[in-house]
């Protein structure tokens, strides 16, 4: 079999199922078997020509899978082993990486900006049935028996990346936090804000199931901004303003929301990406005056992020399940798209089954 | 003797030395007589009612003096000794400061932007014959004999901001640090990277003087705004970005700039203070997309602290004192303000003496 | 009234319960009528004559109150109002306090070791009906109404202590952590390293009570040291060594047990108290070879350390009850020495109700 | 040409110059011409058969030299390049790397103690002609061209350790900084402390040579314990006790030492190897009472390391050649152990030229 199905993009609103030949693991490098991934907002950015990528380029970077092939130079591994993979995919020995900037990998001695993210975005994707793994040495993990593929699956972006909400702010132990929008990655920045002791966590967002689940991810106080006065109510609740916000959308209005809430000394945590023009609103950003933080994470990868995320889940300290709300089959994976674009039926996160 | 001579704030462009009854120490509070005291730029906002103080308010917020009174439960100083007064003045036992914001302090339970500023924001300040200083057993950091006036009088402000710019970041050994401005406050921040174990220090101004004096700081590449496309050799000097750019103007280009500048993963330290519009340059500040971090520091004060950068210049690491470009007595404050105002005369800092 | 009862120190093995004269509140202090306390480790050094304090003095040092008295320059207060007071006192404005050291308090220009911890060590202390709290604006932590006295109590101390145990590991999440002893401190250790985001929490005694308790309070997986190689365990769980090591109880056994535990790179949080001789295992410890870091903790005081242990109490992420296992009226506090002392009797905590 | 000339250990106190066959890059590797490199304190003890290496093994792991081979996958260099090494090797790609512990990497998904450190250790070194470099991609660090390889060579061990010394603790602007032995680690953690900002440093030692040396790199105040009481001394400078100590020879005296020195708070920095049994002071070392930090570096590695320490003498911020005090050619190389091993003519570090 020289061919397998993947998801081509081929511009804008114009992606398609298709049969291309497979992958073949070079030096350093290895191909999985992909046994369930899913789509990503970013993906969607992608497909509606928002965030640019190159025509002919297999989409998704969210791969569980079994390794089919490995290249000369990978050791401890075995074909057959369940592995899960980051969305980014350092290579461990540029300047970046052993600078500890592993998401800004550079594959080299220079720097380049989102050099971390490379399947689905500069190399093929994960959205087909087999997968070319980079630097896979420092990419594979494995997944323990007892964990199934869909407790795995939301590990390699959204939950790494919501989880780095917390940590890069950091939460300290009796933080009270605030967590702008409730989609997938503001759902695992409010259990990231949990899990690392936070004791006032506020989860706001304008949707009733997501404000719902956000109770359920560790939220003790959720805020519908379409019936509250959202600053008003976070200043007395906490007494005078959030330690941290984390704004995990990428609008002008969260990116606001998040700095006004925030006591002084306090820190943003920012997630979203913004594609619009930003606003600092300046009366609450006057730098010194307020002695605040701003700070950004691109999703930490790497296998040994991904086994500390795997051992949150096996030790039951985190369950992603509930937020995988519909299921699909790769061939169906245009349906899945449309569903995520319009948000609707509930929808929080697919698994793609190929 | 009752009274005292004072440079008291009357409106927008109207401040006027007149005699004014003389402060007493209350509970906890100490009485200095002023030896020695500057005008920072903040100071000029304030001329110029572009900061909001209630008139009637006596100015200044960097004191040199001698002690006048103790209050009562202020122990371990006596009356004569020459003390150092940080601009800011935290209180030590509010929830900010208890919580290491002694910057943002709020004198109670709640947070209070700007609070730990009082002396020449909210409370008598310090261009005057004698100073009320509020929480003294906190503030009052005595001189060694070794040192001059002179020597201690810009640590109360512009050094303690200066080096936080450095600090807040931090700067690492052999790091590639840029700084955006070379006034007071920016030749101290490259004095601060310098003092931090930066490797390539580049300091940036379009004014000759000011280069030249960031050379003598620390700076061993400056460029001139005017002359050369600082983005483009900043990028070539550092090989892709800086680890650290610190901002101490406050304007949308030496922001805008500094974020540009950026390797991905690198910090901004901004110390200025921003009083029109900001615009986010959102190709430069896409979120986690760039690992980026903001960092804004007021003023670190309180004993300690100006302990600590009275013991820099004792061992010789630090000295401020070519910053003094112009001395006055306090009688010629109109004058001082005016030309610090014109920043003519190649004028950096000014030395009052009441 | 001029007297109250109060537990008073005459000598090893020697206290009792007698009137003394009430205290009476000075500049910056305040008197609470205590309406509950509990009984500490260190007091039992104490009585035994381990740890030296001068005869006369009011053991005790974790009260529960109302304000009675409030002296001059304590704002924010009224009679009346319940607090917790940690059983660190800091003054807010010494060095050490000001360099964010509050345990180390040294009330004043200097450091002196163990200054922070006054009430029940160089002061009178809280085993009695009146308590004293010296630098009260810093000190007062009001309880929220919905918490009961005994949902507060062990806040002052063990909990504060056996949080920072995790906290300046610090523990991060997905890490591996070993509790050495499951003691009362062990335990909140335990809890704290489950707060903080750990996955695998391993709680060690030979004791099974307490190592029931451990489980409730976040433990995964519990050892008996009786029955089985801890070491090889250890190693045999974390795939190497535990990130971080906590050792909660001041023995030879303990301290190198943790040290050996630790994969290279791990840290070993050390809170027990040391009363002999201590080696250094040094295969375990050569210094640079192993990169390990010991870090040591004495409980953090201050009404924001006390108002943030209170906000995870009344959130519901953290709750000590179930530690306090036996109660006495403070004249029967010579009895629950006794049992505590013994450790008979499955006895944790103590609840003294003046 | 098939052999090289190199250092072969054969048992303790017998190791010989001798033709053995020359090493050959395979895949992820370099091999390179040795240009300049050194003896560390760690090849006596090799000598001596104080720590363990297998006979036959070429001993040595501080080189600078030339590129002579590429193996398959080592991209951005080319044959002739002039290069560094650290004499810590890391694979970037395994657990221990990916989790920032550069040094005790693992070379796989376990953890090992000083796996980092492999040349001269676990595989062939560096005092020989040619050198085969493992995980070539991430240790090759490009010299400039302005630099010698004598100003290069002791970046690779000794000055890596010893700022790490200052790193680790880490020192801040104005801390007072005491330095245990004047060694060449000693006194590149002096050139540390100093890089990073102390105001007071004080180094200690025995020896008039290292003495007059620990001023040049940095020391505003050097003790000879031969004359003086040196914990009275270093307690009457830093009014209560120093920041940080770092301790750079290993012996029960230093560390004591080095410990007692602290503030309370303060922070123990490690960089000797302790071959004999270590006693904890406890009366120093009681846990929790002290606030006390111990921390210990194995030589950071790695080419961007690498680059940052060369960018510091690029820059000119540090000098390393007045370190190097002896010449010799490899076939000389007894000698130089000889001379080295017995501390005589004001040796420091030698330049061994294969």
């Amino acid at each position: 079999m020289k061919t397998m199905k993947a998801t081509v993009f081929h511009g804008a609103n114009d992606i398609r199922v298709e049969e291309v030949s497979r992958p073949h693991a070079g030096i350093g490098e290895a191909v999985i078997r992909v046994t369930l991934t899913t789509i990503c907002g970013t993906d969607l950015h992608i497909l509606r020509g928002e965030y640019p990528v190159k025509p002919g380029l297999i989409i998704g970077h969210e791969p569980v899978g079994v390794i089919e092939e490995l290249g000369v130079g990978v050791t401890g591994y075995k074909i057959g082993d369940r592995v899960l993979v980051g969305a980014v995919t350092p290579c461990g020995q540029c300047r970046a990486c052993l600078s500890g900037h592993l998401s800004q990998c550079g594959h080299g001695d220079g720097y380049e900006a989102l050099g971390g993210w490379r399947i689905g975005n500069t190399i093929n994707g994960a959205q087909a049935e087999y997968l070319l793994v980079p630097s896979a040495q420092a990419n594979l993990a494995k997944i323990p028996d007892e964990l199934t593929d869909e407790q795995a699956l939301l590990l390699s972006d959204i939950a790494s990346t919501g989880f780095s909400g917390a940590e890069a702010a950091p939460v300290r132990l009796g933080d009270a936090v605030v967590i702008f929008a409730q989609g997938p990655i503001g759902l695992c920045a409010t259990a990231g804000a949990k899990l690392m002791g936070a004791s006032l966590i506020i989860g706001i967002d304008g949707d009733d199931t997501r404000l719902a689940m956000a109770r359920r991810m560790g939220a003790n106080v959720v805020l519908d901004y379409r019936a509250v006065d959202v600053l008003a109510e976070v200043k007395r609740l906490t007494g005078g303003g959030a330690d941290v916000a984390i704004e995990a959308l990428g609008t002008q209005q969260t990116f606001e929301g998040a700095l006004r809430c925030l006591r002084p000394g306090g820190t943003l945590s920012s997630l979203g990406v913004y594609s619009g023009k930003l606003q600092m609103p300046h009366d609450a950003f006057s730098a010194g005056l307020g002695d605040h933080r701003i700070v950004t994470t691109l999703c930490p990868g790497g296998k040994e992020r991904m086994r500390r995320l795997l051992s949150l889940v096996q030790s039951g300290r985190f369950d992603p399940t509930p937020l995988i709300t519909h299921r699909f089959s790769l061939d169906e994976i245009p349906q899945a798209y449309q569903l995520f674009g319009e948000r609707s039926d509930g929808i929080l996160k697919v698994a793609i089954k190929p």
